[in-house]
């Protein structure tokens, strides 16, 4: 993409409002503009790395074997009495009528209506295990939405939701997105925390929260440093005994914290840090699945209501939630897998023939790699040019100028080094194919 | 995908409340629910074709020069009041308060929003053109919505909108997208027919749409038959005559329908068909960017109203409009480019050794080769599952059957002709892999 067609609206002050860096470095690298208080809209560069957030959960929800669908943002309000929920959920479900005064709510969450999907569809355990997700945007009516998209009203969610014969067989459901969440988050740079929380509006009696550490969270989390070393390879989520493993290391949120645990972990690896919540897992067997009839013909000629778990990725909090753990003073450095473009190519003198020339060949030349490329080609200020790459963070620079050329050269830059080096352009590009 | 674990409710009734084929398709073959009168959940098989279609507005978008950015779905009132809309759109818009009592209102387009985020950031015409465009849902509130997702309330949208410096470059982007728009929908498979049309509350003095002939349409078209051979790849937008070379053929919904002029049309080539409209273009000038003052630096130093045009592609209704175009009396027919799977894989007796290894050994073949398989390996009747298949209409069905394998064959059938072959696996794989 060269940067002259492209829409990214830097800001070079620091907007008022903005009260932690990754709200403050989304307004200013153009990623979001505010729409309304706590509804945003994406701008390209912040839409590319909502997209690559988005896919990364799409396929470790697909390699788990759970099943996209989509369902509606809009939600009749008779189902949520159904299940109870309706009166209980209070102010933060924004409810509206239509043209003909029928009750609507905009979706904080589904188990409702996945219930109701669910019932309709399925009749004897043997159609079972089923785990079926969406990634939709929800809504939930903040008193003070702050924080950017971090605590937005508007969010998009990844919302999965099992079903199974029993609890047994459910809690295989619950271990296997335990396991998944792991994945998601590793692959994403992030060093997820994984602790036992409380189960709030949702219900049930387990339920695991991951969380990233910054300094700007919401959580208060205790927990012994080893769990941060957890491999989730090792962890079989059919094993009886997974949930002891995982009990092994303390780790709690505030809610859920037992000082006298806390205070048997060898004090060196006690840790206590704030935490941004990015997934929560709840298993809550019958609760949805019995008020609102969703049963089966069990294996013994008998009917049984399904044993359901729902598992949530706050999939536009990501975006702020790595920009949190990965930032510096002057911008954001992205971890490749999420990168909106993998490569900055920086043009200092784009009006000189030999610059213009260089610039465009290595530009051709990568794009034809498969290396995704932004190419400032603008007429600015060399310090405009390096503090603007700097604040959007791209993982590499590659910076085209008349006095490197002259000695055949371009420089390479790491954002998340800063390491700089010399290379011919045929190296350059060698180097950044080789490294991908 | 093996179809014992997929989540593939079909119905063997013909739903009452489904008047059109494909709101009946759709809803025997298991690709959408309803959730409330005119908001659908996408299933599994729905979803993915909802997915392609997605996919290739994109890449045409894309391939066109256009930017994607994403806006919410909820917008708040003040901006509708700024450009006189927000009294006008009477009761089709959804509008509903939050729980501070502020107005605001379920998005049924994008004008307003995308001249703001315009304004904030574009301060010269030496930043023109910029064509942005997004892929969310929309709601209107019809009064009776009906024909499943072609008529819905909460439906999935393209919309984008071009800012030039004036009226000249406006077209240029008006006709760059009429091509794209070509494009897009001949790679779904359709013959699209651009007609001239009213522009309606969107307002302005140009306008097509883009519709594809179904007897179940809701425009009434006039054309000439030659307009349905209309080569886009040769027309250039930039082409000062590109208006005159269209106006060439005679083609226009009733709206604006010039029954001299049609007479004028030789008497073989004249066509009157229902349409379903897909897609609409609009230029209209300054008529969002004056009150809206999204201005400019001129060339010449001045202060412009960018001029503005607006695109729109109904990608849910597309889904409903490519199974009118495409199905019998069985089932839907997919063309290959939007099939949610390419390959039917039918093992009818997979309680059988010989069937059951032959059976696996082709799906895992064929899956490595990268041909998106749903494998029905259900105990089910051999004629319950040519039925299935044939109802979900994926372009090839592959058959394994004891007497075949006996002779060392497996069945091929096209969906599309019915035509059948008896191949060996290997060569039916090769078969499948060479078609690609």
């Amino acid at each position: 993409m060269r940067l002259s067609q492209y829409f990214l609206p830097l800001l070079k002050e620091t907007p008022s409002e903005a009260q932690i860096a990754s709200h403050r470095l989304m307004l200013r690298a153009g990623m979001i503009r505010q729409t309304a208080a706590g509804i945003y809209t994406w701008l390209p560069l912040g839409f590319r790395v909502l997209q690559k957030v988005e896919q990364i959960v799409r396929e470790e929800q697909d390699a788990a074997g759970a099943l996209e669908l989509l369902m509606p943002t809009l939600q009749p309000a008779e189902l949520w009495r159904e299940s109870g929920r309706y009166e209980d959920y209070g102010e933060e479900m924004l409810r509206l009528k239509d043209r003909h005064e029928r009750e609507m709510l905009y979706g904080p969450t589904n188990e409702e209506l996945i219930t109701e999907i669910f019932r309709q569809a399925v009749r004897s355990y043997r159609d079972l295990p089923k785990n079926l997700y969406h990634i939709q945007w929800k809504f939930r009516d903040e008193v003070r939405p702050r924080f950017g998209v971090m605590r937005g009203r508007e969010f998009l969610m990844k919302d999965n939701y099992s079903f199974d014969v029993d609890k047994a067989a459910s809690l295989v459901s619950y271990f296997r997105m335990f396991k998944a969440y792991m994945k998601t988050f590793k692959r994403m740079g992030l060093t997820p925390i994984p602790v036992r929380a409380a189960t709030g509006p949702i219900g049930g009696d387990l339920s695991h929260e991951f969380h990233v550490q910054a300094d700007t969270g919401e959580s208060q989390l205790y927990f012994d440093s080893e769990i941060e070393t957890l491999d989730e390879n090792k962890l079989d989520p059919a094993s009886p005994t997974v949930q002891d493993e995982l009990l092994k290391w303390y780790a709690a949120t505030d809610e859920k914290h037992d000082p006298a645990a806390f205070a048997r972990v060898p004090e060196a690896r006690r840790r206590e840090a704030r935490g941004i919540e990015v997934g929560q897992l709840f298993y809550f067997g019958t609760k949805y699945s019995a008020p609102m009839k969703a049963t089966v013909a069990g294996p013994k000629g008998d009917t049984v209501a399904v044993e359901m778990g729902s598992y949530g990725i706050g999939v536009s909090r990501l975006v702020g939630a790595i920009i949190e753990a990965f930032h510096d003073e002057v911008g954001i450095i992205w971890p490749e897998s999420v990168a909106p473009f993998r490569v900055g190519l920086v043009n200092l003198r784009p009006g000189d023939k030999e610059c213009a020339e260089a610039g465009e060949q290595l530009y051709q030349r990568l794009m034809k790699a498969g290396i995704d490329t932004l190419y400032d080609e603008r007429e600015e200020s060399p310090g405009a040019k390096f503090a603007a790459m700097d604040l959007i963070g791209l993982p590499w620079q590659v910076v085209v100028g008349p006095r490197g050329l002259k000695q055949g050269v371009v420089e390479i830059k790491e954002r998340k080094t800063g390491a700089k080096q010399e290379l011919s352009p045929d190296a350059a590009v060698a180097r950044l194919v080789g490294l991908r």
